[in-house]
């Protein structure tokens, strides 16, 4: 018998992280913070763009990634690059299914047509020539004419210099503006990618979930001109030599240890008001949702016995579910919480902030009244359209897309609205062309009679009457009244052909209007007021601008006065975000806790061989054998696979790199968990966990399982 | 924005806990572990069996119960009453479905036949009784008779005390006997169960899982005759008065909080040489796992489209997979484990003890080797029966049974072997008469075919002529022999006709000769070798209960010199186990710990409105109204509903009072973890853990639900 007075140490951490997606430079403003937490540099070192180690940080436009090699070797999401792999994949070379690995630098492939590598050079302050003496006077319609042709010649002056885009961000609601210079490297390789069983392992069933064991990672190169310049894909080109880049890190990663996340998060909504979190959570995202469910089941019902259709409507059919996971998950964690009332509290202190000081009040007082008026207008606008909007018919939508552009074209190219200019052309082609793919005329006839039958059902007085002339409707038409009126618009409409489609894109705004197709005339009908109302909304959006700012820098003055820094909401900008290696004390399920790794145990508990956990059986066996080469970590007995942390990340981060205290590499961020979503709106320390995969299984999957001894080498490992 | 410095205490416990399922009278041993755990009683009132809190701890026959008012209501598991509940349900009246509660005395039924209420009054060691002077110089078959003998005197004279029932039970391994006596209730009522969705929520899915929500509690009461003695049911009967009963914890009980579990565990291993583990995990389980799984596999075939089979075999194939899912459960434990190694290792250290002293050798060293030599014996003898017995057909082996009745019954009852007697008969009908609900001919055929296939593979030798020439057995048949052959037996036989079997029930030998049905006759001529087979196995255990007793004496003064007290393996008496409440830092699935705690609101995760997790809906409205009463926890933000623990528990002790350091009542142990089943053998902290019903939850469901106000006020709550 064995006596055994062992002390059992359950899941036991202290973590210390603050929420925040900060601009580098904010950095030395959270500096006790920061060196608290567990940084070891100097935080006004992170505020040096072109220095370690944010010079090694770069955007793939959507996603974040970073500089490994001192040959341009660019680590990232396998998500990230999953376009390149399936673009260089045939059904004989299945990348995808198999992985690639360039055993040099002569075997990389060109990545996805329009790959970019993008390097923040420079992030400067613009906003006195955003908002210039002139613009301020100005409001309405006139101040957002005026903010648009301040921003193209800051863009334009910039990008003078070759190879480089430049983009002016609005920041606080648009109270601050910046002009964000960045190198533009277009020739991306894909180097390596593990198999779609390790980079993609779990699939949509284990995406935003815990536990997981993903190996999300994957390896492009950047690619310039022999003389180190921007360039168009060339076999003459050389690997991009960046001045900085990330090491893997040596020390062991473990619970309670400081990270941080370099990368470019891409929206969040923190500031908000309350009246537009309640707007969104108790009026647009429930509507949407039981709208979207109910379309699903209508598509379902459509397509049950017809395969064809099937097939048209399952990428439709899966951004659907995807968005309904999202915001069903949102909208559960808002149930749970108490974050509208939290909102309006804190608005409320605000209120009285501005109100106790005369000072106070003269600055801010009548925006504050402004924005809350302004900001109900825009919702109301935005419910009168919903219906309308939701009823339109596809065809009518391109319809009216197609005599827009048809319309713009008459205008000189840089007078044209931005989106219908020669360079959109491709885009247009494309939608056209693609129309065939995803169209079937049962389908939709199916779902315009759900929607136009919601659509009556407000109230005449309430509803677009050109809307209505334009397509016949009344809200006296029965069921089978409006199930006729849509069959006879699809039984005579031509749009459904391609050539149709083609001739339009070419045609005048005359021929559109001699056209006698029922959706181009509705299209033709509804134009003017479609004009209207996009001027309107550019007025409120102009009297909304200059309330919002001011809103804004009420709020940062209050939190100022308490001692706050303030980050400002994400905006596709560089950020960095620091918190702690932690699990969960409450998991999915009441009764269990989330550990803050997964180990190859799990890979082997979920792997069935085949669709979403195929796992390949090399990695399987290599498992078995327990061939954990030099990264076994003895408090897991196994190699750790994803970890949880306390990280602020959101869509745009992902493949942001994660450093330890020494800034170096010790993962890549690549999902939340799905009670994270709300933290766009509501950072919750205790829900809120970003998952990353742990730089020691990617290199234990390419060194056992890959061999990818070539790039371990580069990195510096072997 | 909120700035938050949330330190995150996640579960985070230090367990100090010890194996053991102690006898009573062995606590002072141990009374500094369990002052130390938080024991705040005295170890040595805990050896009082009939004092406070021992008194209070009652028997039911295979589960552990207790008293809790002064009336004799006793609490047990919903699990442990659940044939009383169907006892008393009908189709009107399903109080399964319903729930049971009886609003005063006269309201209370009788539990099903059979129930009983034993309540442990003494306990004696009579080993110098058991094994005399005389016994001790006998071996084999003759030791095993003469032990039996002094049982059966033993047993008498303790039972001419009326109303009491009395066993002479082995410990370690038959070195020790020791008598007990229990005062046996024969008048049981069922006083109170709440809905099947409540005492058995989760069903077999939940069954040996974590996390539980189950309310496994009911309550029975115990009734004797006016003068205060046992009696069988009777309307003039009263409840019984207990010396104590246990009242429930007013204290909160907290994770990292002493328990101890007072019961009945019934059967462990922890004793066994290691050749006993090694025969039992590398042959005995995997083999009978194959066999079984391969029933199943025939049964499912053969009942397929024959709804009436399967309904006959539905018992069966539960059982086989709940025989399974144990059995595998405790297969995959073995296998992440170094049992088998550490035993051997502990075995080999014992030996060398044993050698290293020539006064040990003396004493130990020959039975040392014997019981080495015993077992193996033992363990060919079972592999060589292992495939006959498999295979030996249903009917064939009714017959032998029914065969052996009928000699039996040539001799005097109080002369037959020990279950052939008088008082046996009425089990022998009830067998006879189930056959018809769960045979069927088809698939007793393919099972047949099965596994005597799997037994003509024994070389000849090595098979059973007797029984290859009873059946027409040969090696040399073809499968469509074999097949034809086992088809003619049932072509034939008339045991599956009821009037039949009942003849044989009262049939003399002479008439099982006359008799030409082919299992009749088989069975007639097996007898003298089953006889012989019997009269060899009872020889070899003669022999083994001597070597065994002093292999255990050895092993004990081992441990003794090491300073550590050795409890003995279970045997269904009374024992006391000690341990921590306290989650587990790994769970069922990577990546995921376990919390000590389950909530209402994995009631409210869980709950489908049907089946397994039928929750009431009452029950969910009270969780959606958060109506707590006075049971809400302020950690968990609910009230508990079961917890986990480190006590060492084992079937049997179903139902057993769980008590605080002070011994009140914080619960009943209902059940253990799938990895926890291997502790029968080998128990390891890290693993194991025991799952309770929180008397919280209990008085939470009693008073906000079930309205059980009655009951609340004797139990001393209202």
């Amino acid at each position: 018998m064995k006596k055994s007075l062992i002390a059992l140490a359950l899941v036991s951490s202290v973590a210390v992280a603050d929420e925040g997606m900060w601009m580098p430079q904010q950095l030395p403003e959270i500096a006790d913070k920061l060196k608290a937490a567990g940084l070891e540099l100097d935080p006004s070192d992170l505020t040096k763009l072109t220095e370690f180690p944010m010079g090694a940080v770069v955007s793939l436009g959507g996603c974040s990634a970073s500089f490994v090699s001192p040959q341009g070797l660019v680590v990232t999401n396998h998500h990230c690059v999953y376009n390149s792999i399936a673009y260089n994949s045939t059904p004989e070379n299945d990348l995808l299914a198999n992985g690639f690995l360039a055993a040099s630098l002569e075997d990389e492939v060109a990545a996805a047509p329009g790959s970019r590598i993008y390097v923040t050079k420079a992030v400067e302050n613009v906003t006195a020539q955003v908002i210039d003496a002139d613009t301020a006077k100005l409001t309405g319609k006139e101040r957002v004419d005026a903010i648009e042709d301040n921003y193209k010649s800051i863009v334009a002056a910039c990008e003078e210099d070759a190879g480089h885009r430049c983009a002016v961000s609005s920041f606080y609601g648009g109270l601050e503006y910046f002009l964000i210079k960045q190198l533009e490297i277009k020739d991306v390789r894909l180097v390596h990618a593990p198999a779609e069983g390790v980079g993609k392992f779990g699939g949509d069933t284990d995406n935003w979930m815990w536990p997981r064991h993903t190996g999300d990672y994957s390896f492009y190169r950047a690619y310039v001109s022999p003389e180190g310049k921007s360039a168009e894909f060339s076999e003459e080109n050389v690997p991009y030599q960046p001045e900085h880049h990330l090491t893997i890190a040596s020390d062991a990663l473990d619970e309670g240890d400081f990270v941080m996340a370099l990368g470019y998060p891409g929206r969040t909504n923190r500031h908000r008001l309350p009246s537009e979190v309640e707007n969104t959570f108790e009026w647009s995202y429930p509507n949407t949702v039981e709208r979207f469910r109910d379309n699903l089941d209508i598509i379902a019902t459509q397509t049950e016995s017809n395969k064809d259709a099937e097939l048209k409507y399952a990428s439709r059919v899966a951004g659907l579910n995807n968005y309904l996971k999202n915001r069903q998950g949102m909208l559960d964690s808002f149930a749970n919480s108490d974050l509208l009332q939290r909102k309006k509290a804190e608005h409320q202190a605000l209120k009285q902030w501005v109100n106790n000081s005369a000072e106070n009040g003269a600055a801010y007082a009548e925006d504050l009244q402004a924005i809350e008026r302004l900001l109900a207008e825009r919702h109301e606008s935005e419910r009168e359209d919903y219906y309308r909007s939701l009823a339109t018919p596809r065809l009518l939508g391109m319809a009216a897309v197609l005599y827009k552009l048809s319309q713009e074209q008459t205008k000189p190219d840089a007078e044209r609205e931005a989106g219908y200019q020669e360079r959109d052309l491709p885009r247009f082609k494309a939608y056209v062309a693609g129309l065939d793919r995803s169209f079937d005329a049962s389908v939709e006839m199916a779902l315009d009679f759900y929607n136009l039958k919601n659509y009556l059902q407000v109230p005449t007085e309430q509803r677009d009457s050109v809307f209505d002339e334009a397509l016949g409707l009344s809200s006296e038409m029965s069921d089978a009244e409006l199930r006729d009126l849509i069959a006879s618009w699809y039984a005579t409409t031509d749009l459904t052909e391609l050539d149709v489609r083609n001739q339009l894109l070419a045609a005048s705004p005359s021929q559109f209007v001699d056209e006698d197709d029922v959706f181009v005339q509705a299209a033709v009908a509804l134009y003017p007021q479609q004009q209207a109302e996009q001027d309107e909304a550019e007025e409120l959006s102009g009297q909304i601008q200059a309330a919002y700012a001011n809103y804004m820098r009420a709020k940062i003055a209050f939190m100022r006065e308490q001692g706050e820094a303030v980050y400002p909401d994400a905006n596709s900008t560089l950020r960095v975000t620091y918190g702690t290696v932690t699990g969960r004390d409450h998991g999915t399920y009441d009764g269990t806790a989330w550990t803050a790794f997964t180990t190859l145990r799990g890979i082997q508990q979920k792997a069935t061989g085949e669709g979403e956990f195929n796992a390949p059986q090399a990695q399987l066996d290599a498992i078995k054998n327990e061939n954990y080469a030099d990264y076994y970590v003895e408090s897991l007995d196994s190699v750790p696979v994803n970890y949880l942390a306390t990280l602020d990340i959101t869509g745009g981060n992902s493949g942001s790199a994660v450093l330890n205290g020494k800034a170096e590499l010790v993962g890549l961020a690549f999902d939340g968990t799905l009670d994270s979503i709300i933290s766009d709106w509501d950072f919750n320390i205790d829900n809120t966990r970003s998952i990353q995969v742990d730089s020691r299984f990617m290199l234990w999957q390419m060194e056992v399982v890959d061999g990818a001894d070539n790039l371990l080498k580069e990195l510096g490992i072997q």
